[in-house]
């Protein structure tokens, strides 16, 4: 048995009726269509449909990947792009999503809603919108649509991307819909962690002087971490809290055995001031002496808020939603994009903390405050 | 199929023959029956027909322990007693026994050989020997072989018997035949394992300052440890050396998470001097603000050297040993013989650091030192 390729419902996705429609009608819907990493197909068909209805929009698709793009020959070129995929869902399910409350303070609650469906919701209304006659955007634009973002690094649907079609992910400033509460989050941490490492002599403990415990050699590592005061550093403008460490700790064989052996996991998240060899450099020095081996490292991004298209884009946010940019903590896919040579900023509905959770669920309100927001900009207004 | 039970070469366990025999064939014999925990009956069928050979015994069997004792109405009674188990062989196997080397310098070697089939073919010897018509004892006389000592102390055959026949283990004085290169080691030290805990708050890593860190708690437990000097407390004339050490540490659930529990497992090894309450009171007061909870623990034995049958003993050895008295470091089961109100020593031939190694091997010329001196102090000469 074939099911029907999944759509949405055309009058959530009609461009006459888009601008104005409910807004929290059209995430719901995106929402309800599950999409856990792996299974992102049905998600990838539904909005693959709604693009290629749109006459001002040219599409390609790789895997479960879509760039959508306008070319009305403009000097510059905004991307906005967020991941199709979800963590799994809760037993029981937290789909079909609801809309709890009233008027202003109505919510959206279910998988998906914070990371990151309210930023596709955003994505997919002005890439109806913006193109059509009367509704002409001042830059051309690139809706990237892509997989696997919430699973192991290899498998990510925009690295594939941008490994196998670089030239449709170029552009002169990059929006990401990671949740910011309609705040403009800047660049983002880098991460790295390393594994220290100590070694004793092995000895039945009754005899224990005759060895050398690798679990107390290890009480200078917990020491430093323990005294090891974070530093906050701005970046053109924003201030980064660091963050240092342990993650995890294990050593010891047997109840009667002085352990030959201890390890001490620790992870670094350092401001994008640093590159991510001075993050190395920095941990090495930390734990001089020690064995230290890089087990994982991810680079930090700059805020890249100095670039003039990214100052425009703060300001005519800014102008609606009030605030001011703040620091990414954690890491998005905006440091990808600034490997790529593409300033980015995450913005979108949703708050961070809630992602992930269990009652995951964003304001409704938010939907539209980011939609306008990015169409004034976009449309020069 | 049935195999016919296993006996040991009469030759080797000849009445009129075993005080001249070569010990080291016999004890060969004794190492060439298999008897890993959990499968001694092969070793006590041929032990216990030995036994039952010998008219001026009278013998108990329990599962796969023996108790045999003399009757002469003496007015002391002294207790010989060792394991029949031992650790699972090599690969490949340490079994049969190889006797190498020349003169003095012959060593047996093979699994069993030092944990503690020696002291077995000490025993043994003795118990076919005196008692007869012209090797009578001074004092009457209590073997004991038992199964299960290798293995979690439930299991212990030794303590089966102590439940089940009390009064087959009665005695003045208990020699138990652990290896001690045919010194006198008395006591043995007491162990008790704490989990030592701390508790935090969880947090993603990227924003640690939201919570607290369970490992970078455990900085002072590490550092307690490392700082700690271990006592050396003298407990009836021996010098008992202590040690405290981390046999274990765990903590951390996921690469990106600030965790919030962290487990130190700490093994106190503790004189004599100390009671079980005492050590416990100890590592609590160490670990003053932590969780501290009691995970396994076996109280001291004092070495009851100052018993005048043990003094009587151990002048009667050591005028043919040389040496003097040392205190035992690992727990052995003369801890359960002073439980039960024995005072006991441990003495054998073999070197206790070779005991469950892979290259276990004894010196023969210790068979008969050992031999002689327990056969010169039973006999009063």
């Amino acid at each position: 048995m074939t099911s029907a390729p999944t759509r949405l419902d055309p009058a959530l996705v009609d461009p006459a009726t888009v601008p104005a429609s409910d807004l929290a009608g059209l995430c719901a819907a995106i929402c309800d269509v599950e999409s856990v990493s792996g299974a992102e197909t049905d998600l990838a068909d539904a909005v693959e449909a709604v693009l290629r209805d749109q006459p001002h929009l040219s599409v390609h698709r790789d895997g479960d990947a879509l760039v959508a793009r306008t070319d009305l020959g403009r000097d510059r070129r905004v991307v906005l792009a967020g991941h199709l995929d979800t963590v799994p869902l809760t037993d029981p399910p937290n789909l079909p999503v609801r809309l709890e409350g009233t008027g202003d303070d109505r919510v959206l609650r279910g998988r998906g809603t914070v990371d990151m469906k309210a930023g596709l919701t955003v994505m997919l209304a002005l890439a109806i919108e913006l193109g059509r006659p009367g509704s002409e955007p001042v830059a051309d634009l690139t809706y990237v649509f892509y997989d696997h973002e919430e699973v192991e690094e290899s498998r990510s649907g925009l690295k594939r991307l941008a490994a196998n079609s670089p030239e449709l992910l170029a552009g002169d400033f990059a929006v990401l819909g990671e949740p910011t509460s309609a705040n403009i989050e800047g660049g983002c941490q880098g991460t790295i962690r390393v594994d220290v490492r100590t070694r004793g002599v092995a000895a039945h403990s009754a005899r224990s002087w005759r060895g050398e415990n690798a679990i107390h050699a290890a009480a200078p590592i917990l020491a430093t971490l323990a005294a090891y005061e974070a530093a906050e550093v701005e970046v053109d403008g924003l201030v980064y809290r660091e963050g240092l460490n342990a993650v995890g700790v294990r050593g010891g064989i047997a109840g009667n055995v002085v352990p030959d052996a201890c390890t001490v996991t620790v992870n670094y998240r350092f401001a994008p001031s640093r590159t991510l060899a001075e993050a190395e450099a920095h941990l090495r020095e930390l734990f001089t002496g020690y064995d230290v081996e890089v087990t994982d490292a991810s680079p930090a991004a700059r805020p890249g808020l100095d670039d003039p298209l990214a100052a425009e884009f703060a300001a005519a946010v800014l102008a609606r939603t009030g605030g001011t940019p703040r620091p990414k903590f954690g890491w998005t896919d905006v440091a990808r994009f600034a490997e790529l040579g593409v300033p980015a900023v995450n913005f979108a509905p949703g708050d961070a903390s809630l992602a992930h959770a269990d009652d995951e669920r964003v304001p409704v309100a938010e939907l539209a405050v980011c939609r306008d927001a990015l169409r004034s900009w976009l449309r020069g207004a």
